[in-house]
């Protein structure tokens, strides 16, 4: 694992546009869809899945069926996670709120969840049963009363949709699942077919025709961020224990090649234990060559003078995962300003927020945690203004206002209001 | 202005994207700013704003200047709407907060301002001090440290800055100005030159190289929605003043020819009285060419059997404004689903909420109000998440965490617990 001082690191970042011939098979593909409906649904399953969709939504008894597939711990297990990843998102709930004021006006936000939400889900190995909890229930939290998955009829080497993902869904209240893959069931959440109604968001990981569907379908729909690789920042002093550090980044590398694990440190002797640990424990992992080729491309140990400096790299990086693995590491969490989670202490290891804890695991990746939240409550919701102006405001306030539109050039705005002055000021008197 | 039963109306609304020549002209500009900063910035300024800019940096004798230059019934209106729209916005302020579970462990939420943000005015007659106040003020109200604006030197007729714009700028904090417009201004903000740091976000409205340029970058920085044109709907009944409700149709219509305003009301005689009133008002109106030519093609007054269609009419256009003037309207506002800003009863015209009451006026447009929301403080901020888990919840769940990673293939995550467990488990017998 190569290791340096900080500052002779920089990371390059580039957001993802596609190819021009990505580009314009996934506009061809929307159009299709938008033009053609369910035709064109399954034309693509046929040619890009290679299977003769018959139904295009799931039946319940293929729900049903599903749980008699999946094992005991399993369910056990994602049930707890729902359990928590529930409780937690529970606390983010907001309540419409509503200002008094002395003149008798009320101003106010109205918090409304969305209408229909659609969440991708990937298909064959991508297929993760922990995306679909940490996708459906912070929807399900905000009260949005139609929440739809599509998932690909098929992919190479997978025949049908993986029953746990079927669980999944049903056990985070999604019972509406469509088999529609690729850009094309982006398009049919934008735009709608006869079979599936239109959503006003689309969430969800996928490959790069989703992401670039997702994209172009912006402003029609909401959609969440495209998710770039992932990645872990630990910053560490010598009291933390080299394997866990080693384990905990290499749980980062196996995710694929581009995958990004950096260990921060002003300790050479935790730098050099958690060399020779990622070292010993890569031998024996089951995705060692992916795991590998991510630490050797895009992982690094960084040396810094002092915690403080950690802090400072840490803030560039901007990572999606950030653990603090130090004595006290409560004390550097005001001074951390971008990190998508944070995760403090010796237990909490990365795949305790990736599975259990309850916090989501979408997180802003490819240093857009600058700017961007996990995936919360918040992004199922929507706010109006509420204004109720009283009379007494306007007479008091209206010549303000006349003043403000008129220097703007608005004369029908300063008349809307002028026409209410004269008929209420002359009532008033 | 056309009539007709709200059954037979529909709305097209159609996704900006551009001409293929605008978007390579948009591209070409902003690869052209991050490769050569501020050198391709005073090019540009040049070549399309006809300006040899000298200092970028517009100095703070030159914001001392405007307010000699601007009259003090506009600055006392910029005032009072500054501190009625910093008080809404204080109101949207979150706390970070802290779930304290029974095994010891610590769940939470952050919540930091961004860090730097960049404010779009667009020149000549399209800058809009209340626009200044709207954007700025939520961003300041947030918390962020560095906030800056970025306008053209000129524009067609109008010789340098506006110093009303920078008299608001100033009212709202801002005082990092820089004479750079257009896409040049987008790209320097989302990658930084010599003399502009990079911003984490760009809001602003601009004209359709801006909105290109905005999309663009987005992923390398956040953007705010792109803005379509302004819309107004009116929901009224007969006891409405039919001049009040032509007055605000018409404020709407002044924006631009495809701004779009109308009327939805259960009353044939309200109907005819505003579609009379409209005529006559617009008469004498200074933009009435603009106005006629909205009110022609984009306005409509749409009849309906009672006001509870009226409602399902409102909720399908999910208009940026909204105006309740009926007998009772707190009774339909849990029914409205999707508005921007909801104004109720006759003195709750919509330039109150445009330049005055404290609401912003940056609203979702073109049917966005599905899933988007009013500008406001929750957009200047972003959230991390925060997992401190116990040695006792380590120990007691580890197992669930365990079998979830391996059902995913991602024996890594399983041992980042498991090397845990099997230290921690044996410290503890």
């Amino acid at each position: 694992m190569r290791m340096m001082p900080a500052s002779e690191f920089s990371l390059q970042r580039q957001v993802e546009y596609g190819s021009e011939e990505q580009n314009r098979s996934v506009k061809s593909i929307i159009e299709s869809v938008r033009l053609e409906g369910d035709a064109a649904l399954r034309r693509f399953a046929q040619q890009f899945d290679g299977v003769a969709v018959g139904e295009l939504r799931v039946s319940e008894a293929e729900i049903e069926a599903a749980y008699a597939q999946v094992d005991e711990s399993f369910l056990a297990a994602i049930r707890g996670a729902a359990a928590n990843i529930r409780r937690f998102h529970e606390k983010q709930k907001r309540t419409s709120w509503m200002d008094l004021q002395p003149d008798g006006s009320i101003l106010g936000q109205v918090m409304r969840p969305l209408k229909r939400v659609g969440l991708y889900v990937p298909g064959g190995k991508a297929a993760y049963p922990s995306s679909v909890l940490m996708n459906a229930i912070p929807a399900q939290v905000a009260g949005v009363p139609e929440i739809v998955m599509v998932t690909p009829p098929a992919t190479a080497g997978v025949e049908g949709i993986d029953p746990h993902i079927l669980v999944a869904a049903a056990e985070a209240g999604v019972r509406e699942i469509y088999r529609v893959g690729g850009a094309q069931a982006v398009a049919a959440l934008a735009y709608g077919t006869e079979s599936i109604p239109a959503a006003d968001k689309i969430v969800g990981p996928g490959n790069i025709y989703v992401a670039l569907a997702k994209r172009y379908v912006f402003g029609v729909v909401d959609i969440d961020s495209i998710a770039g690789p992932s990645e872990i920042v630990v910053l560490a002093d010598d009291t933390a224990d080299a394997a866990y550090v080693a384990a905990d980044l290499l749980s980062q590398a196996e995710h694929d090649e581009m995958a990004s694990a950096i260990l921060v440190t002003p300790s050479q002797q935790l730098a050099q234990a958690v060399a020779a640990e990622v070292a010993r424990q890569l031998e024996s992992l089951p995705k060692r060559d992916i795991a590998a080729q991510s630490i050797r491309d895009n992982g690094a140990i960084l040396t810094v003078a002092s915690l403080e400096e950690g802090v400072r790299v840490v803030n560039q990086l901007a990572p999606e995962h950030l653990e603090i693995l130090v004595a006290d590491p409560f004390q550097y969490l005001s001074a951390i300003e971008n990190a998508g989670a944070i995760f403090l202490g010796p237990y909490s290891s990365e795949p305790v927020g990736d599975y259990f804890a309850g916090p989501n695991h979408v997180l802003p990746t490819n240093g857009t945690a600058r700017f961007s939240s996990p995936l919360n409550v918040d992004h199922f919701m929507k706010k109006s203004s509420v204004i109720y102006y009283s009379k007494e405001a306007l007479l008091q306030n209206g010549e303000q206002i006349i003043a403000l539109a008129q220097h703007e050039g608005l004369e029908a705005h300063a008349r809307a209001i002028q026409i209410r002055l004269q008929k209420e000021g002359n009532a008033r008197g």
